[in-house]
């Protein structure tokens, strides 16, 4: 009778690389891994021979860059989606689709189970396992990490395990930061940003770019379009939005844009400190925003405001595939109907300067913002607007001083 | 019998001075001059025979720095009060104040009206009348630039205006940016800003401080300390808050910190775009939140940034004396008990960059947060945590398994 | 030349017969009347005689019930909105759509204006107005309370007005109770409610239903389905939304349902105490909600609940036509989607008693929320959530005692 | 040595009699029983001879039920606090309240355990657990029905296991209904109450009042005084706070009032279905509210409902102790000032009949709610306000226009 399958989450590092004789070993399973390339520019080359020398029977390599940009980052992107007003949740975007894609294998290959390597401690193992639960709710989950069978608890130990298994791959067993990259970005934990105390060593640390220290002394002028909250173009050449991203995240990292050092709330009630570059997006949320500022009414405005931290935290905790979040970006979408337009903006040494923003449904109206009177706001009417926009004050002071003559 | 008095908000400048006989020929009122000086900065020296020889009754000069930066200032830094993602609320701050204090010296004139100079578009008319109306319901107020009885539409007509009435004062007919400062910021409207897809014109409209082009090539290193919420030292000094605003403003504007361009929705619904520099204020409330990083859980994190947002939106519309901000505040204020602690950062080129922060209150806790499993959080209990996080996900989920199998 | 025209929203009633004459008198318009059924059941026949009799240049009698019903009350339903704990929003739901009609009347005439004749102290005002300018910024509105040519202050003073342009109808110069009706709701304003400290003459009062106490001594049995959180049937008839409110309306005001008297506070400041009859509404709201109930997970349920509150302070503004509403309404009504099931419930002397809800969509799962442990809930997993759920509150308490022995 | 002690929440029932001798046998420790009595009126008499019979070294009996109805009852009431539209939180106040008494006890007697009976699928665990975590990080959680050595799974083997240790009481090893019940409320879950499609057996469930149907058939008038948000006088008659609760329970059950039937989402993930019965808890939200309609101007009262949602879930959720429930609790109290006066209303059949309230503080003001003129109101306000209130649909609607137009 054939084995039943497991699917793993494959990377091609030592952590999950060690869990494919684990599964085998411990579970009596068939490993079918699978390596999904959200923009980690890492080398897949060989990455299936190494799966199946290590023990698989065979791996899935699905390159879902667009398919992350396109419906994962586009919503975030319009709400604005910002974890703990610093962290464009670049790890959390891409675990909702990584587990979502892990299921529809799972599904092809009629397996019953599907592991990760996501560590015990962190908000992965929630994304991963709440996408799975919501897509695939009899499908057996296995946290490697958090498995009672699972002893190996150093690198040292992991390349030791492997080594009984037949497997000689040349890891280092010096850790390093430990890292999670993607098109959006990348972000480094560990070392010394373990203690918040101490300054990043950006020199060791920076993957997509430099510090605003080492960045070029002139600015660099870039132009973006918008269609319907889309991001359309980059210095006049339309392009999907996957090329936009490559194309800021080089402008940005060269010029010292998005590096964000926090100390963040987890969901799993710990504090955790991290560094994070994402030069191409943090440019893209505030080119958007820059154009929303001209759109929006004041109303929309504030309650999208609202709406993008209740996102983010949705989407830091895994709650992707909700009704929650459904609605959210129904929301979201709804307010992106006209925002169109163009935005241009320097990059110098980590900052990014209005340089100008157009739109045709721009609301901003130059004879009503001027000092003169114009046709559409006559200043009589802010006399009646005051009187009732402060009217509850008015009679609410009149009462005190009617109850304190009374006493 | 004595003539009845009016209060005037006096700023030696060309507007207001011009309503002095304005008020005098139109209201028959003896005219009382205020100025109050919340650190704008500005040559007060001779102010005093400028509004006599104008033709007032006597001219009060009032020092409220401290207050304002204490009573006002300190609670929007830890509100973390930003309006609309920009704009750190520092012409909002000071208006409820001076409508304070306005009334003050009315009750102690025993005056019955209050007039000022504010524009018939803007959002001050309505924080100064609020206030006026919330502390003193039965004075009457005066918006000469709403009045009917007021025609001057010019500079040149309000010099003409000023002649006729024996007043000749140096002024300018040249409009330059329409400027409000005081100790916490100063604001720029007008002139090339008027046109939001054109780049401000840095050299001419910086006051406190640089761009960033123009800042120092190397980074300023600041330490800072704060105690329950309140910032207390910079640089290993104790400083009142005014003074330590003073010294940010200081280093921040030489280090390009804290230039603003926006284009916000006003009160009276339209949109306006201005430039804001607010070069302590952006370093004080950085640095306060990397404090709250550090200390605040994550619930009360999420909500508190939503309470800052609503703190934002009801100072800036000038509902500064109304039950809403005082339990907002409330709230704030509960939040900020075990705020303390200290905090380095480097100031380059309008960056401003971690370097360090510690509390006695912190909950960082580096053996829970670290790859390491130690006493305090145990692996398995995540796994009971998502189980339960999931649970709806997956029970919907298989519901709906349920209905498409029954279909 | 032909005159130009006005629009004028006209009920039959002494108010807008005695606005006929007074447009023509003063500003030299072509009147035509238009006369909005949104299910208030008064006589229209001869509506139209009277109208052209006193002026009009003719009468449109639209009936837009069920357009109210689908497009208007179902969002608002779906939302549960209610302003202020207790109001059903009868009449602001219908204030938008009667502004659409009037605008779609004036666009067809090609008329330059639309006059209506809502006071110059209540909402209606202001949502009329904010619908008008939203759908037809270019038509002028003529507010014939407020307008300064309008020197009728009183019922007698508009039947003398009336007579003197030969308008000889039988008004009664007695007012009664103001009063707004619709399908969905009728209001009361005036005479005893103007002190809250009175009660309600409910006896001379109510329209729509009996007082709890003159409702029958039996309780009557009602179920309801709902499809994708739309009403379908009652008592096992489908019917359309219009005819199930009909239905539920008389159900309702027999059984004592839907009687509420409130203090509210007005969108221009100002407290004002009102009795709403809204028999039907009640139960449909508490039938939609026993449905969401069983099917909204938590999250889901938490924040639609906020994002009700907020549908029904706009909708209560006059903000009907906004990018706002219709991002709101976006949520809501993805949330909707499986808000499907069958709902049974008692009613009796003023309650509603749930007797009883089904839905194949039910996220009620009987063996995980009974006593014993099932398949799919594992106690252990409680202790796991709960050291995680608390663990930031147990760093902090820690925390706290170290900071104590340090001290 | 003397053995180690552990407290045990006690109730004198079958399941925490049970754990006396479990936590002897299993962990040797002596058993320190404390029994808190919130006004669930047992009978405690003769409870501590159970409790030493069956092993326990000493019991405590506190009676907290005043400090439970001013310190948990009334901030909640002041918060208007209903979780999910309809329960009034009565179990969810108390047990915060019973974790510090109990964490009181351990540090009296130098215990190093508390041990509860809670089930491992409720809300309560969560409550008792978290209140622990927070208040003595340091004292270890026993939670007997969720420990690996508790084997008991019903009722016959509970008896069946106490007999064998020598405890022989007259427990029925018939369920009903598992209640819990304090001065505020009493809560019914299970039998047929676990299917939400069945009605309620009022006729046995019932224990505070009578149903609508069964109340008398003529109303029962009740006045009501609170002081700055704290009720102190019935009919007349000053009491402290647990006499008014148990007076107006007294009233509230006999007419029917507050029974509550919601299929409800607990903390850990799942919906479970309750009866709860709050008689003089619905009269006195009900009253405080009517009252809040006339004191809390707009703004305050829309933000103030939403905290008091949120307010409301933390507390539901048992995170009493935390930051984040203080800092709720100071923005509630801030607006609790000037909630004084007198509130009168009909008792009749289930429903609570407004009939008059006032206050010193009352915003409302007949004069300008009124339909005539009055000074305080000017009708020329509206048409200004109504301009700027609109002015962005307007602007917005001109520039569709526009660009349809350049279409």
């Amino acid at each position: 009778m054939a084995k039943e399958k497991v699917i793993l989450a494959y990377s091609g590092g030592l952590d999950t690389t060690a869990i494919i004789p684990w599964l085998k070993e411990n579970f009596d399973y068939e490993v079918v891994c699978v390596c999904i390339d959200c923009g980690q520019e890492e080398e897949l080359d060989g990455l299936e021979e190494r799966a199946v020398s290590c023990g698989a029977s065979k791996l899935y390599i699905l390159d879902v860059v667009d398919e992350f940009c396109d419906e994962y980052v586009v919503p975030c992107v319009q709400a604005h989606a910002v974890y703990e007003n610093k962290y464009l949740l670049g790890t959390s975007m891409a675990r909702p689709l990584i587990a979502k894609k892990l299921v529809e294998v799972a599904r092809k290959e009629g397996a019953v189970a599907i592991c990760h390597g996501a560590t015990g401690k962190g908000n992965d193992q929630i994304r991963f396992e709440l996408g799975i639960k919501a897509l695939a709710p009899d499908i057996k989950i296995i946290a490697a990490w958090r498995n009672d069978k699972w002893t190996l608890d150093s690198r040292e130990s992991e390349i030791e395990y492997c080594r009984q298994h037949g497997i000689n791959l040349p890891f280092s067993a010096d850790s390093s930061y430990s890292r999670d990259r993607n098109l959006w970005h990348i972000s480094h934990e560990g070392l010394e940003l373990e203690d918040p105390a101490l300054e990043p060593n950006y020199k060791h640390l920076l993957v997509l770019g430099k510090t605003p220290e080492d960045a070029p002394d002139v600015p660099t002028t870039v132009t973006m379009t918008f269609e319907a909250g889309v991001p359309k173009s980059v210095n006049g050449k339309e392009m999907k939005v996957s090329d936009i991203i490559r194309t800021l995240n080089k402008l940005g990292g060269e010029n010292g844009i998005g590096i964000v050092d926090i100390v963040e709330n987890r969901v799993v009630g710990m504090k955790s400190r991290g560094v994070y570059e994402t030069p191409g997006g943090t440019i893209l949320y505030e080119a958007h925003q820059q154009l929303e500022e001209l759109i929006l009414d004041r109303d929309t405005y504030t309650m999208k405001k609202d709406m993008g931290n209740k996102f983010a935290d949705i989407v830091y905790e895994g709650k992707w595939f909700t009704p929650l979040r459904e609605a959210e970006q129904a929301f979201i979408e709804s307010t992106q109907k006209y925002v169109t337009g163009e935005v241009t903006f320097k990059l110098y040494k980590g900052n990014i300067i209005k340089a100008g923003t157009k739109s045709p449904y721009s609301l901003y109206n130059e004879s009503i913002a001027s000092f003169k009177t114009g046709d559409l706001y006559d200043h009589h009417d802010a006399e009646g607007f005051i009187n009732l926009f402060g009217l509850s004050s008015k009679v609410r002071a009149m009462k005190m001083q009617e109850v304190a003559n009374n006493k």
